[in-house]
């Protein structure tokens, strides 16, 4: 927010579950990122417990410096529940039950074939002098409350804490009051995503290039995708400085420009699009990587099917694995990958079939092959090819490091001349 | 925090890297885990700029509820780390220079080759009244400040931001001065963690128990999980609410008892102590359950195998279910679901084998069998049975709510009797 912008947009969460640490208040970073997309910065971030007085407290506290103030979590149908009561107490309004919001609570419980319980009809009541604010996904709906107060417009967004049901509230209702309010778009923006490359290694080669100041560089981790957006007022520099930047980075470690698809989106669409059938024989990964590969819609277009050969039994039995080859190479070898993907393609005769065989630990490591130790390969009708990979981490994160690899292996494999999927 | 211990512990996290989403407070999260070891609760958790009178705010708003304040961040040697500025403003004391923290840094700024510039003195100056906490990584050392205000005890813990400078500061000299306050009021704690069940009906259920007002109970949705917590001082008490709850939500829903362990580490661990082994058939949720089963260290020990049998070939080729039942009954069915588990079992020589089949949407689906229907078999050496289920929700949801349906009915067949893990 500029300086000279006195009153801002300040968050309320409300919930035990994020004092006493068992939950990360994700929703309150998510909506700075978003607000800061359109130059605003937050006021304050405060966590309260679900108790009325507390909320009462927190909101009047917040309310001096803000113009809005977005409230997370509390609307749900339990006696901690709270966040409706605390803020029409703080507004001295009464909570009335909405007789459309009663309907609509029926019908989300016949669909789910269950009853409507009294206890939900908590759900429905709301301040009187409120809006509701539509919920897509789950039962809570949201609400808006704008009044003058202390001789100034202050607005009350009150959201369910449910990162999934929060988000596109926020963005179908709560961002295009703050955007009019203060009259703010999002300045030029460019981004990528790349998979492959430490993040510390994208940071020295970005920051090599010395970008002028006026371009506004992020990065984000998101293990093991590491997501980059340039930023500022003037495309043709940011155009520029993005061209720049894809070309220190090696090109074919970005797999997505301009989009907000991950790894898996990625794979998924590019096997759609491109009429290729696949089938995958995993054995650390033990179906991870299946799971990734059928995570979207129309899958069965594209995935005939897959084994988590995990025994040696099953290796031979399912995939073909010749006997020797364990005996002689071990099951985590090339010379198992290949005939795991092979075998695998034989039988479910798709264009492509790819395994994963490795040492996901904490167990079963060796001087030669360490936990972390793993293989993939890939297999088409002309030929097949393995590569070791070794990755120095935790059971999970070696797991889904393995299945990144796969989904990028297969990304390679069909697009080799170009290897970025572009908007 | 046990509800009669009204003055408690808060935390003040000041930085605009954290209001405009650059960075996630961590800090937060990390100190509210380690206080709830010890049954303490944060009372309030507030982000503010790095600006003076925002501090000299914030700071006043939490003495109000609060015993002990830890502050993070600010503590550098640049023009905006003003929480030295804030803290001595808002207690109405001077700053002055440590000389003992000059030749600190002189010491410091030697042995990385770097000389004192006039500037960094900044860290060496404290509130008068203040005494230093030590930082063994870095440059800045924190402070602590004890004084009677409002005629109670109010304790400042000044930490810097970064978190591997904070957490050894915070174990070292923070935490011990907090267990000495509250070494007599540590709450007690009880917990369970259900699957099966909508969170609003476990509410209302424990809400008509009328539990006193001294066991606060506490609701966690991580989904499709309800973790339920039950504190206060009174360990009888709350042992004696812990049974009452136990009893009035069926107790077969509860898969673990006061441990923090998810439905997928709980079945892994139930199958790894039982001997039993197991192999999986998986149509809609394509290796998502087999993912979570070889979660798990040591799960080579009773996961065989599995089948990705998306198409209705690899059903008929791989698990041996007959076109008579495709056609008859379809793939989403009672009867292929029976097939598939059957034929998975004899294909691998599994103890039990489970199969998942239905329709995670969006298209797929039909009248009879709309978008969210699934079916979910077990079979062991005695027989076999199948269990229609239907949940509305999208896609990803549908598939995890599918996979977790398949955990629990594993658990459930494992120990029909006695269907809760203790520890």
């Amino acid at each position: 927010m500029s300086s000279d912008l006195k009153l801002g947009v300040s968050i309320l969460a409300i919930g035990s579950e994020i004092l006493d640490g068992r939950v990360q208040d994700s929703n309150s970073n998510f909506i700075a990122q978003e607000l800061q997309k359109y130059g605003l910065t937050l006021d304050k971030i405060l966590v309260c417990d679900d108790k009325v007085e507390e909320i009462i407290a927190s909101i009047k506290f917040l309310e001096r410096s803000c113009r809005f103030l977005i409230i997370s979590g509390g609307l749900g149908p339990t006696t901690d529940d709270l966040t409706r009561e605390g803020v029409s107490s703080f507004l001295e309004v009464p909570l009335i039950e909405r007789p459309e919001s009663i309907e609509r609570l029926k019908i989300l419980y016949a669909k789910r074939q269950r009853t409507l319980d009294p206890s939900n009809h908590k759900q429905a009541l709301f301040p009187s002098t409120s809006k509701p604010i539509a919920n897509n996904i789950g039962t809570a709906e949201g609400f808006h409350i704008s009044k003058n107060l202390n001789a100034k417009s202050f607005d009350i967004f009150s959201l369910p804490g449910v990162p999934k049901e929060l988000t596109p509230m926020f963005f179908d209702y709560v961002l295009p009051k703050i955007q009019d309010e203060y009259k703010v778009s999002q300045g030029y923006r460019r981004s990528f995503r790349i998979f492959g490359i430490p993040e510390s290694d994208v940071g020295s080669k970005i920051k090599s290039l010395n970008l002028r100041d006026t371009i506004f560089v992020s990065y984000r981790a998101s293990f093991p995708e590491i997501h980059i957006t340039l930023k500022g007022n003037n495309p043709s520099e940011i155009d520029d400085a993005f061209i720049k930047c894809k070309n220190i980075i090696e090109e074919s470690y970005i797999f997505v420009e301009d989009q907000e698809i991950s790894l898996p989106e990625t794979v998924c669409n590019l096997l759609l699009s491109s009429n290729i059938t696949i089938s995958v024989a995993e054995s650390c990964t033990g179906g991870m990587l299946g799971s990734y590969l059928t995570s979207a819609s129309g899958s069965s277009k594209y995935f005939l099917g897959g084994y988590m050969t995990y025994s040696n039994k099953r290796k031979t039995e399912d995939l073909l694995v010749s006997n020797e080859t364990l005996s002689t190479y071990g099951a985590v070898s090339q010379e198992c990958a290949i005939e795991m993907a092979n075998g695998c393609r034989v039988k479910t005769g798709s264009d492509i079939a790819i395994s994963i065989t490795g040492i996901a630990g904490p167990e079963g490591g060796s001087q030669e092959k360490p936990v972390g130790t793993f293989y993939i390969a890939i297999s088409d009708r002309t030929a097949s090819y393995a590569e070791r990979y070794f990755f120095l981490s935790d059971r999970a994160a070696i797991r889904k490091m393995a299945s990144y690899r796969a989904l990028d292996t297969i990304r390679r494999h069909i697009f080799p001349e170009k290897t970025v999927a572009t908007s």
